[in-house]
């Protein structure tokens, strides 16, 4: 019984999924997991939104970054330093364990959805935590420094390149994990929410997959989209330097033209309520920031309120 | 300039290598080190020996454990636990960076040497240090539980079962590197010494090697063995417990016999003078335990005094 399938990216993303899940019945939500930003390094395959995820639902996640483990410690990147291996990304000690597992795992074969599945299970995760796919799909930001790969431009290089657009590697052949298949068609499905992620970097890359966009728009329930914006600017991340660069005007209006054809309704915060005329679906306005457990869990609950108001089933 | 071929597996040959490292003048020493015992763990390459030769020889060595780094913390390891992963072999948090790196290394097509040497650089340390053959070499040991690879039987076993015999897969295809056999015939080689390690699970594998074999019948250098017995007893790990389960009598003089045809000389502890008579090659008698760094320099000085006696040079 799957009455909520949340998409989303990381750090943002997490934060209403983690509301969600507490406002849902054990096994009823899933969250398909952007892996665009998925990537090899130092000869480990690390799923970071995928990660994010496991340790928000978990209550396992660094409340001071936005990525991480709480109360890891950094030994191994000592290390690895002094070894002269690269360091440009941060690896935490307990968060390894993810990274060697997942890795030792995949090459023997098993797929990244029994993986993660596992994961969470082992950490209590009450909600499902999906990969958007099996197949690999790689996020590349083409910047007025040629193309890079996701985590050069958003950890090495600090998004400091200018965007000028984006590609999504491997996404037209890419497949619906049959789990997330089973979920969008379930009859007991109530809502699709798009998380408060970059709808760039997070969301497109599962939009991309046309198995996705397919199941999207067939699907009966509603597909509501929270805009990550608030008072024209982003919680957390580059989107409103990338939002610049592609020359879109700074405000949820543009997150919404963003998803035109996908969403059935949008949530916007109380600081963007001036662009709501501007937004072509039905539009709920609220407090979107979530600071607090309870902040998230009233936002979840409005989204499904908002998504129920819809009557589709 | 090498004066001195130090063969030598884990704990107790990594003492009398620190000792000779001490005495002799930078890069004037080369430890060839054991890699039958190398396995994969996690998916990880890990090189036991050549890991507790570096930690040994850079002083990074953790004191009360025979293995590991000093001071390492175990995140990791917890969370793999957690995660339900296997946890029979200990990987602290510091120590995964070398198997990590040399993992990635590995893969990447990079040969063990190489990394090697690298990563003792990077440790500051003096000595060269070189795995015994870049080619797969296996210790497998035959129990009466069957035949077992050498770290299910030494760390997940206990070394509980019997033991009937050892096989070293890949020893008779394996190649010396181009390294050691320079080193093996520099002329200013002044010794060949295998170190007090454990002749059938670290030294043989060594040994099994023909282009190994035929290197230290050909040299002209004296070859002296250190004995790892001390009244009888190891200072660690299993040698009695095999010895006795091989049937040998539990003495220093059955390592003589079993180095018999390749040692010029041989190194044994007071409280085995006894057993001098029953030695056929020239022995001297001095205390062998190394606990302190005088204990490690003074043994190590007398080995190399020993080995000049022969005159060979």
């Amino acid at each position: 019984m799957t009455q909520v399938v949340a998409l989303s990216g990381g750090i943002g993303g997490a934060k209403l999924a983690l509301g969600l899940q507490h406002i849902l019945p054990p096994g009823e939500l899933t969250v398909a997991v952007n892996t665009g930003d998925d990537f090899e390094h130092l000869g480990l395959s690390i799923s970071p939104d995928i990660d994010t995820v496991l340790y928000t639902l978990a209550g396992l996640a660094n409340p001071e970054l936005s990525w991480g483990r709480a109360g890891d410690s950094w030994n191994f990147m000592a290390e690895i330093e002094r070894l002269g291996g690269e360091n440009w990304y941060r690896l935490g000690d307990k968060d390894l364990a993810l990274h060697i597992e997942r890795t030792r795992r995949l090459n023997a074969g098993e797929k990244l959805t029994g993986i993660t599945a596992d994961f969470a299970r082992h950490f209590g995760v009450l909600g499902r935590v999906v990969p958007m796919s099996n197949d690999l799909v790689r996020t590349m930001v083409i910047t007025d420094e040629g193309t890079l790969d996701f985590q050069h431009y958003f950890v090495e290089r600090r998004c400091e390149p200018v965007v000028k657009g984006f590609a999504y590697a491997g996404a037209a052949d890419a497949r619906l994990p049959a789990q997330l298949q089973e979920d969008l068609q379930d009859p007991s499905l109530q809502a699709i929410v798009i998380c408060p992620s970059n709808p760039w970097l997070s969301i497109a890359p599962i939009l991309e997959i046309p198995a996705w966009r397919e199941a999207l728009l067939e699907v009966t329930a509603p597909v509501i989209a929270v805009s990550p914006l608030v008072n024209g600017q982003a919680v957390k991340g580059p989107i409103t330097k990338i939002m610049s660069e592609l020359q879109l005007e700074l405000s949820s209006a543009s997150i919404a033209r963003f998803y035109e054809g996908i969403i059935d309704g949008f949530v916007i915060d109380k600081s963007e309520a001036h662009v709501a005329p501007e937004i072509a679906v039905a539009t709920h306005v609220t407090g979107t920031p979530m600071k607090t457990p309870v902040d998230k869990q009233r936002l979840a609950r409005e989204v499904l309120e908002f998504a129920r108001s819809f009557g589709k089933l």
